[in-house]
């Protein structure tokens, strides 16, 4: 698919004239300012090497810079930062670039500035279980570290394998582990951060608890770019669970997937660690764009729940689990299930849920929404906006809408709403938003429960955050950021 | 003892002048705005009405307050702060008045926002384990009120029978629980907050996600009362454990309390809900000033641990724990050890590690310090300043200092270092401070883990963060109280 420029797809976002275009005298002094081959320029011939930079991975969003800076240190992001903000060169912090709301991207000229480079590991501590790092470190390469000592990042979502630590930290990610290991507000003990003015705030503390002065670091958390750029972190990880153990139910109704998720917090409390659940249309969806090749365990049902335990004695949590399951079906709960006799049968159940989001990208153009709700109303969400899209004659085969499909972690009441169709359109698009944005306001959910809102939600701040918050929020922005040099043109509304 | 005025005994620190001094036409109004029996007014004749407010529970501090004002809702509370901030009236928000470091009662004449009517229970979901409620309930209420659910706070402390969940979230509580439920910057998930100029920001929601705007309640989460009045809180909470066990070990050395912390965590990860330690002075004190009258269970050893599971299956918890003593045992790790048998005598062992802080205020004056360390040097603070202290020759039987302790939460690398006096004087103070500061800083910890800053470490700040980080931290202070009124001589340095 051919990526329309951000600009064009969204021409009422208008370029901020105060920004300075960045010109061949700004590119010579900062080659001059940093190490060797920290530059990408477009000379004209080269535009496609700074494509990965200007598009987003779900092919949504395009911007137009022409730079790309990948500073290998925190002092030489100050040196950047310091120049562009005397220079008012507006700039977009970027590290994986597996965002999905547009918030890693450029929309204009403005630069990126890429933690490619900053992918050092600074230390570990096993004791404590204290993380360290470079910012843009790879989640799992760090993952992966942790498990030779025992231990595990207490956060693990699809992109594990691109998405970078700093990236997850200044999205708030949340992800398969939040039920077990909650927010990363709770888990990160310290930031390295570079202000737009270039100062360097060092609050890498390695201690689990601090209490001199206001906990700054919190407001860098789900800032995405817009306060500073994060360079280093500290976080505070778990022992690896020695077992684990997955099962896959077939449920006939939400309610009996609520009721399964209350019994299992009864029975599996310290060893809970995932909830997650797909509905039979993203079943479907996954049956004919999936990776996953192999044969779905479970008949058709009208849902599917994923669920983990993870522990420190294999037997006692198997007893666990026999017991939890036995009850499950004993109360007609769930319908059919099975459980993973290995590690191969475990990924294999596991993939069926993580195929999801995948298998939307092959299925065509993806709406994706990404709501908390109280779990009571979460899948009347899905139910309304089938309804909605069914009245409106452009949902079915051949229409211009294909798939509705709602799954996610319902542990956390986080449902993920995804509607594919053949290609993006203003159409399509009014006919979910504002609607689902609405809908979220009325049953006071949030209209990004992970996901964060970048360019895509900006707009909708309002339908989860009352006005005398948003305009603390642009009174913080202003105060961090006079210039709004920082990742511009998203998150609050313009 | 007669506690002495926090202005003549600091007399450095000059009210200020831009302050209004409250008059019987500002008394007149408040009490126009507000319900029955909301004021007291020191007429003369009833300043021991408000002496409750005016000093703090550990007799150190004393304000000079004349007028104590009891809200019934957050509309009144923005009521009293439009007028303070109009009239540049200071004051102090105060809950259950239990802090440790003078935060929560006046040095002048500040007036007192009390939560103390800020009392109803709003909220509990018992399927998702969300708990809405007023700033002012008292934790154990709380706690008992989950109970009834099958739930439990995420919190818990030796002051929990006074304590007030919003003076919790407001200096961002710590405690017993810490270990196993972490920080309420990762349990609270909405905040009612009244701004000084009487603005009401509410972000009360229940949901475990929401990445929608900067998260602005971690904020005011550990911001000491200095941004804002918080009157609700939203909390999630974890189920109440049906299996809970307790041992106690005696230990030859404080490298053999980091091996058995490290054992344990193998051992029983999932269920390790507290690992306490106290040194042998510690118990030395509590036989001659503790409450509880009942027989040590072991003999002397230089340390002691509290380690305690809990868990949703007694049979697998017990499994789980006698295989870790016997490991620690055959390992000589430690030296002796009592388990609990029943729910008396877990109490009984928990009431030997509770007993510390309230035997060191029946010993005489007390010094605290509550400081996060690397746990590899943290019990070195208490032998360097024990000789310290031995040194110059005023500690010891019969000498202005009394005893040296040091007990804490070793699983989060907290130690309290209490050292008790016969009296609060300025040359023993000035023996242990700033030089427990600068220890601290040396070795990276924190000066405050838990207990804050108030009026008596806002002064040390320096000693755990950099200068950028404090001018970060007074820039917001100064945009969002702009005149200073809120709890005016703490938190910041001078």
């Amino acid at each position: 698919r051919k990526v329309a420029f951000t600009a064009d797809k969204y021409p009422h976002i208008k370029r901020n004239p105060n920004f300075k275009e960045i010109n061949d005298e700004d590119v010579s002094y900062l080659a001059s300012i940093l190490s060797q081959n920290a530059l990408i320029v477009d000379n004209g011939t080269n535009s496609s090497d700074l494509t990965p930079f200007n598009v987003d991975w779900m092919g949504k969003y395009r911007g137009k810079s022409r730079v790309v800076v990948r500073p290998r240190s925190a002092e030489e992001v100050a040196k950047v930062l310091k120049y562009c903000g005397e220079k008012r060169i507006a700039v977009v912090p970027q590290g994986g670039n597996t965002g999905l709301v547009g918030g890693s991207v450029p929309v204009f000229d403005e630069i990126v500035i890429s933690t490619n480079y900053l992918n050092k590991i600074r230390s570990f501590d096993p004791v404590a279980g204290i993380l360290v790092s470079d910012a843009g470190c790879v989640l799992e390469v760090l993952d992966n570290h942790l498990a030779e000592h025992g231990y595990m990042m207490p956060l693990d979502l699809g992109a594990k394998g691109s998405c970078q630590v700093g990236g997850n930290v200044a999205t708030n990610a949340g992800g398969l582990r939040f039920l077990r290991y909650g927010s990363l507000h709770g888990s990160v003990l310290g930031l390295e951060v570079v202000l737009p003015d270039g100062t360097i705030l060092d609050n890498l503390l390695t201690l689990r608890k601090d209490n001199t002065g206001y906990d700054l670091k919190q407001l860098f958390i789900g800032s995405e770019g817009t306060l500073g750029i994060i360079t280093g972190v500290s976080i505070a990880t778990p022992k690896r669970p020695k077992a684990v153990n997955v099962a896959v139910f077939g449920l006939s109704s939400f309610e009996d997937v609520q009721k399964a998720f209350l019994k299992s917090k009864e029975d599996l409390t310290e060893i809970l660690s995932a909830f997650e659940f797909w509905d039979f249309a993203a079943l479907q969806l996954c049956q004919l764009y999936g990776t996953n090749r192999s044969e779905f365990p479970l008949g058709q049902y009208p849902f599917y729940v994923l669920m983990e335990t993870s522990g420190s004695n294999k037997e006692h949590d198997d007893e666990k689990l026999a017991a939890c399951l036995e009850s499950l079906m004993d109360a007609s709960i769930v319908q059919d299930g099975v459980i993973a006799q290995d590690i191969s049968q475990m990924n294999n159940l596991w993939s069926f849920r993580e195929d999801i989001p995948e298998a939307t990208h092959k299925a065509g153009a993806v709406y994706k929404y990404d709501i908390s709700l109280p779990v009571p109303v979460l899948y009347k969400m899905v139910e309304d906006m089938r309804k909605r899209l069914e009245d409106s004659g452009s949902f079915g085969k051949d229409k211009a809408i294909t798939h509705v499909i709602g799954f996610g972690h319902l542990g956390d009441g986080n449902l993920h709403l995804n509607i594919t169709a053949k290609e993006y359109d203003e159409d399509v698009t009014k006919l979910i938003e504002p609607y689902v944005y609405e809908w979220t306001g009325k049953y006071r959910g949030s209209i990004s429960a992970e996901h964060g809102l970048g360019l895509m939600k900006a707009n909708y701040l309002g339908y989860s955050k009352p006005k005398p918050m948003i305009e603390l929020m642009r009174m913080l922005k202003k105060s961090i950021d006079p210039n709004g040099i920082m990742n511009p043109y998203k998150f609050l509304p313009n």
